[in-house]
């Protein structure tokens, strides 16, 4: 039907697989983590854009620490409802996790006015009080890093994984190498300017679906 | 207190400000569509990406019509939940203004079965079916647009400005080129593979905001 168009005849459900190949073709010999490929994929399919090929940065042991979270029910905290709208809620659910975002709540923009902070700040404040295991999905927010860096040192907090992935141009590239220089809490960061809520998301989504494989 | 970590020391509130003249600065003298500037920043804004200077197609007079649309409380039509998520609703609301994303309707499913579909093209039906003024926000899946395309040429919908910016690898590129090719309807297109639900939202968000400072 759509033919003389002139658009690709790909069944609906064939589409991601096919954008698949067409990104490991065209990332040809581009080196990548053994074992991050999937997600580093997942976010050029997400954003079109190949600097994810160069720009993620994996600690060592990231991705088999945030499966054993994930697998083990860990909660994700997001700092934007976009983030949240973006996550695989029911493959969450499947392991017995759930996604937060405190963003909007009242207590948090009081904390935040009390403490002349952001809310995103304050937000992690509060997921720093969750009493389960915790991976950051920050897309959006420089001052939640600076925050969870912060809480870290203060030996405060102690995530699962933190997903940096900011965009914007104001402290966003210094937050992502506060979160580096974490050298024990397991992270991926999108190192420079790029990033956002849809680069998070799609991080969560990529480890959800790795998960999935493995189980099958 | 952050100077320590090496941190710029903006408000909260001016974070974004700054950011903008950052963008500003940068683009230098790229010559951008008159009237067209903060919606070119704003997609710059959300994705830290240059490309959309180049990137973005206006339709003759299509920020007007989209602005006047929207101060008359046009609905947006989204085909995700993250770009229903981005949307500053309130600032719509203002207007009398509301987002509708159909893609987790029960009808819109059995339709898509039905008819052998995608539910994103079952859900552009289901927007045309709507009595009111409708911008199109669609920033992830092709076969929207191919659905608008076919309902715009069979007369049956009339849209006050159709925001075409999926991103991906399959169909992306030509659909939006279908798009371009309906010299009556109003569009804002973002050619290439790049674009996403943020993108979306925030064009949305953008022209929401110009309307608030005409308004002032």
């Amino acid at each position: 039907m759509m033919e003389h168009i002139g658009l690709e005849q790909v069944l609906p459900t064939e589409i991601e697989a096919r954008s698949f190949e067409i990104i490991t073709e065209e990332l040809g010999s581009t080196p990548l983590v053994p074992g991050t490929e999937p997600i580093v994929k997942r976010c050029i399919h997400t954003s079109a854009d190949f600097d994810y090929a160069h720009s993620l940065v994996f600690s060592d042991g990231v991705v088999e620490r945030a499966l054993a979270a994930l697998r083990q029910g860990a909660a994700i905290v997001t700092d934007t409802e976009m983030g949240r709208a973006g996550i695989n809620k029911k493959r969450l659910a499947d392991y017995g996790g759930e996604v937060h975002c405190f963003m909007a709540d009242e207590d948090v923009a009081l904390a935040a006015e009390r403490n002349g902070t952001t809310r995103a700040a304050a937000s992690m404040d509060k997921a720093a009080a969750l009493e389960k295991k915790v991976i950051f999905a920050v897309g959006n927010a420089p001052t939640a890093l600076v925050r969870i860096y912060e809480l870290v040192r203060e030996g405060v907090l102690n995530p699962e994984a933190v997903i940096a992935v900011p965009v914007g141009f104001v402290n966003v590239v210094r937050a992502k190498e506060l979160i580096l220089e974490l050298k024990e809490t397991p992270s991926i960061v999108a190192k420079g300017r790029k990033g956002g809520s849809n680069i998070a998301a799609c991080i969560c989504n990529a480890l959800l679906y790795m998960l999935g494989e493995r189980r099958q």
